[in-house]
């Protein structure tokens, strides 16, 4: 791995994403990228008792149909690197306990997809191990009732409020050896902590706007590349009040963002004219990390898209802090994706 | 980076330990290790309105007194891991926010000391980063108040309860010029969910045995070493309960502890006769941290230890996942620590 600038790493010997997997629920189901997912629950309940269990079977579905889609049985897979938004992680440790190999949890509230990809693609570079999974997941009803209200209470919500994802999304990274078309896991900017002053949990796109941009100026500062390099550059879930507020922060900066494809994944993954209970667009760790694993992998791999830049975006805060009226720290980290061999 | 067996890492520049930090409480300040803290507050407030912010001033002053003890200027700090047991991990995102670098959150409950501890020094070693820190937290009446009772309540608990630490340990970890002495972090095994279907929260060092025990069990048939390599093997928190319990199963598989000193930080961080307080002995994030970066680290500078293997054992439960029901997942992840130059 190498250090560029302060932020970035660059993965020597460019790991690939052997296998991914998408799962959502029945309202990401009934949305654009309906086609994208491995597998749709035509119920929130996904047949459990609780929705903290329904999230579990989500994620452990995940886990499971990202090692089938890269080929690789359970026995062979080395380490985990995953987290989720519920409190102490626990969809992600009972997803660790089945899948049975040694365990890093981590957690960047939404950023976690990107976080949890760096992460066990830095195992894989640095020579830790063969093959590693990322993942992490978030189901709408246990993120609000946790974070704001339960979703029974059906109580009403401001226009800047996004709809949790019912999603898990999981990757398989591997060593190449040379011959794979990829995708390969290129390079990542870690983010620092951004903290505007926001405190209001059901407007996290604008709180988590700064954070989005600081990262991405950080990127091309440390790369020296401009965003024209990338085919796509894809923020986690900042939807639609967040994304324009990254796109003036970010010509504030002086990054020139109009020579790319600038999108949100809270905005690919619902129809906001017709869903419309999903307000400013989708949040929650399986946001990103369903887009990412479902719909842009499957554009790479078509030759649509060469080279993405994926910037998940996580607000850092508890019911507890929000209740002590602490603002919102957010983080977003960022990993680059490439198509083909290195022409490095 | 090079793998040993299936869940160890070698770190082949042998990252530095280039300074640390143990900041505690007043209980922890009456214990037998006072005089290896940097410092003890003679309250647990603080000086702060809640027990939360109050945890929060501990991690932060640990982080700042962890980069003077490294000779290092916050400025030249690159990499933030940390981790704590609050939700959301709000007093790690919060020191985060005050450091102002990249931050890799974690979460491995207790584990996360050498869990953070394990990733920053793989960034060092892989060449993602010069200098990263790495730390955790606890604090007595966050924890109580979260996992269990307010200790407002002053509810009675059985013998098998563990007190928690009020306590930061952090440590900046470095490359290795040639010149150093050390500490060096020169392995780490990572450890897998361990889930015996033990469920009471007050009983955490029989749940979390089993995991110390499969990590150790890892860690030697990884690296084809014995225990009598080590001057020191030290669990996280597994007390005055779970300590005899791994004693057990490791004899149970062979491994012969009798060759080594072996025992547990959260014997080792009280007085288990004077303060009756903590009954088992003491768990948290905090316990590892403090008396690794505190105690153990001193003791080896001075020359009395020179191979040390510090095994930080997590329960994973949340409060939620105990009321329905589920059994507790255990994790440890063990990190090796040498004195002196590179003999191997």
């Amino acid at each position: 791995m190498k250090q560029l600038g302060s932020q970035t790493w660059q993965y020597t010997t460019r790991p690939v994403i052997l296998g991914s997997s998408a799962v959502v629920g029945p309202e990401e189901g009934e949305g654009p990228l309906t086609s994208d997912f491995d597998f749709i629950y035509d119920s929130l309940k996904m047949g459990e008792k609780t929705w903290e269990k329904a999230e579990r079977a989500l994620f452990e579905k995940a886990s499971k149909l990202a090692l089938i889609n890269a080929s690789l049985e359970q026995e062979q897979l080395e380490f985990f690197v995953g987290g989720d938004l519920m409190n102490q992680i626990i969809s992600s440790s009972f997803a660790a306990r089945q899948l049975g190999v040694p365990y890093l949890g981590v957690f960047g509230a939404c950023s976690t997809s990107m976080e949890s990809l760096a992460i066990a693609s830095m195992i894989v570079d640095s020579g830790g191990g063969k093959y590693a999974l990322a993942g992490t997941s978030s189901h709408n009803c246990t993120v609000e009732k946790q974070f704001r209200y339960p979703t029974e209470y059906g109580s009403q919500k401001p226009p800047t409020a996004q709809y949790t994802v019912t999603g898990s999304g999981c990757a398989v990274i591997g060593r190449d050896d040379g011959t794979s078309a990829g995708p390969h896991v290129v390079m990542a900017t870690m983010g620092r902590i951004m903290d505007l002053g926001l405190k209001d949990p059901f407007n996290m796109g604008a709180a988590m706007a700064p954070a989005a941009a600081d990262t991405i100026t950080a990127h091309f500062r440390d790369t020296a590349l401009s965003p024209g390099y990338y085919d796509l550059i894809v923020t986690g879930d900042l939807a639609s009040v967040g994304l324009p507020i990254a796109k003036d922060l970010l010509a504030k900066e002086g990054i020139p963002m109009e020579q790319t494809e600038f999108n949100d994944c809270g905005l690919l993954i619902y129809d906001l004219d017709k869903q419309k209970y999903v307000i400013a667009g989708g949040s929650g760790c399986g946001c990103s990390a369903t887009v990412t694993y479902g719909h842009i992998l499957k554009r790479m791999k078509k030759g649509e898209l060469k080279r993405v830049l994926v910037v998940a975006t996580g607000a850092l805060l508890s019911p507890l802090s929000y209740q002590q009226g602490e603002t919102i720290p957010c983080v977003a980290h960022a990993v680059a994706l490439e198509m083909g061999g290195d022409e490095a």
